[in-house]
């Protein structure tokens, strides 16, 4: 079936008719704008994610469930990267008139599944035709209290650097299907990234990081972000990134120079994060206590920018410093 | 100069140097999220709309000052139609790489000029590049007192129905750039429609609308939107509808059936409503206050779905009822 036999309102009516009455909803979906309640004292977390096909994602590589779970999977990762509740999000679409119904039901599948997942309601948004190529855009709600969010602005010289999971999987996934490859845990990283909303919040309850972001851009980019914005260095140890086994052991085959795909690759929504050394030991009780490994991988430093060691201490060459659109890569 | 000699972060960077700080603003631009607060007992109303390149806009008909503007607009209009203050909004584009740099910057000060003029604050949003067609993607965020909300869902039997301004206009202008036509008062109301925020409040806080919408599909489409969301019907007398005098003037010269332009043509943004009889002077009383024109056009009816009459009261052949994306015109 064609989105045209049902037209645009028949398509809105079928995902309507999904959605459950959510927490702090007084109007949802079919109306000018949706109504929503705040928990008294808390602040609104609002981010925003754009996916283009051909940019973002390739349709010859995804399949449709996978796609609707990472174009929420990326907003949640943004409300976990301050320490927000997840709450209430809006789903626009631009949509080529001829890409089959089911191909729309099993991606808003894997939307409203990852958002029952992490009980959070589908408000509004936006549907129509695009001339070339699928859009997806979200706007994700989050709140806290405002005493509890962490900004990329607070490392401070001496505090260590931490990062959950592991990181250049997705990269290495991404590189995998562009050999041809079609499963695997990597390919699983990529195509269905698992964003660390629980620890978000358990690090914003406990008040122990003291600046955090998701990484989206690369660790390095992203570790650039936290630096810029905190007026701080950073000096990170290779030998401790943490990497899969998978990665381990697969990743020297496919690229030319796995550390930089670890450094640089993106797209691993994995937390990184500051906190004095003192906290360290509250820091894996929590991580521990949410199921996500924690490893600490390098110091914040007064300056100097963002520097890599290798096992001697000494300073690495560094990659290209994750992805920025419009520049050549 | 292009996109590509500043890149992505510069251009961010060039957005952010532009924004002042906004009311309630806690964490705008350069975070994992935007961090804003809520005014306690007020509820938040959030809309959000794209606009493609090729389906919602030419740019061989607008300037890139004015797409701007009336990209920020018709989310005001959303929020008016709620009785909301407008208050921040995110901005997310897909932007072709070949777009010239100097584009851009009249793109975005045409949306910060309209943000100026509401008081509403850019906090966040997405950029990254576009295979083919600039994405515009906008969500704007409102506030009101839960009591002052109005809804689609309210309409009663016997209410009257009012809509602020001229309708047609914008349609009319449309026709006229097909034609090649490049200026006038209609494809002004085309290319940069104005939002009626002030009316909208002001109705909020008098309490008198039982329903309201914005015209963005087209008269009887979006009086279809509240007779469905009310479980009513509408009865319209077609010699009421605010027509401009250049409306009168112009449109039998460039369409066969201009009171279809006026009842179908849509991107009008007036506010449609409907308010007990009795609330007449008062109305009338509220719209002069803040300067904008508002017509009775017909009455709520406890059902018989949409009826437009003559000046025998006989029912008309009714056009094709609004815009829908994906259906065959």
């Amino acid at each position: 079936m064609k989105l045209g036999e049902i037209g645009e309102f028949g398509f809105i009516g079928r995902i309507a008719a999904r959605i459950g009455a959510g927490e702090g909803v007084r109007v949802g979906i079919g109306d000018d704008a949706a109504v929503t309640d705040m928990r008294p004292g808390y602040v609104l977390l609002t981010t925003s994610d754009m996916l283009i096909e051909g940019v973002h994602f390739d349709l010859a590589f995804t399949d449709p469930y996978r796609l609707g779970k990472k174009s929420l999977a990326v907003n949640l990762s943004d409300i976990a990267a301050m320490g927000g509740e997840p709450r209430h999000f809006l789903l626009s679409l631009a949509i080529p008139v001829d890409l089959p119904l089911e191909f729309l039901d099993r991606f808003v599948a894997g939307v409203l599944d990852l958002a029952d997942l992490h009980g959070v309601t589908l408000i509004g948004g936006d549907t129509c035709k695009s001339p070339r190529g699928l859009v997806i855009s979200i706007t994700l709600h989050g709140e806290q209290l405002p005493e509890r969010v962490i900004c990329r602005a607070g490392a401070r010289p001496g505090d260590a650097v931490y990062v959950t999971g592991t990181v250049g999987d997705s990269a290495l996934g991404l590189a995998l299907l562009q050999h041809g490859e079609t499963e695997g845990p990597a390919i699983d990283r990529h195509l269905d990234p698992a964003p660390r909303v629980r620890a978000g919040i358990a690090l914003a309850e406990a008040g122990l990081a003291t600046a955090m972001i998701d990484i989206s851009d690369g660790l390095l980019a992203d570790l650039g972000h936290i630096a810029e914005r905190s007026g701080v260095g950073v000096r990170v140890e290779a030998g401790l990134l943490p990497l899969s086994p998978f990665f381990r052991a697969t990743a020297a085959r496919f690229v030319p120079d796995s550390l930089s795909l670890a450094l640089a690759g993106g797209e691993d929504y994995e937390l990184l994060f500051t906190a004095p050394v003192a906290c360290e030991a509250d820091i894996f009780a929590l991580t521990t206590a949410v199921g996500v490994a924690c490893r600490r991988i390098g110091t914040i430093t007064a300056g100097g920018g963002i520097v890599v060691t290798g096992e001697a201490g000494q300073p690495l060459a560094l990659p290209k410093t994750g992805f920025n659109h419009f520049t050549a890569p």
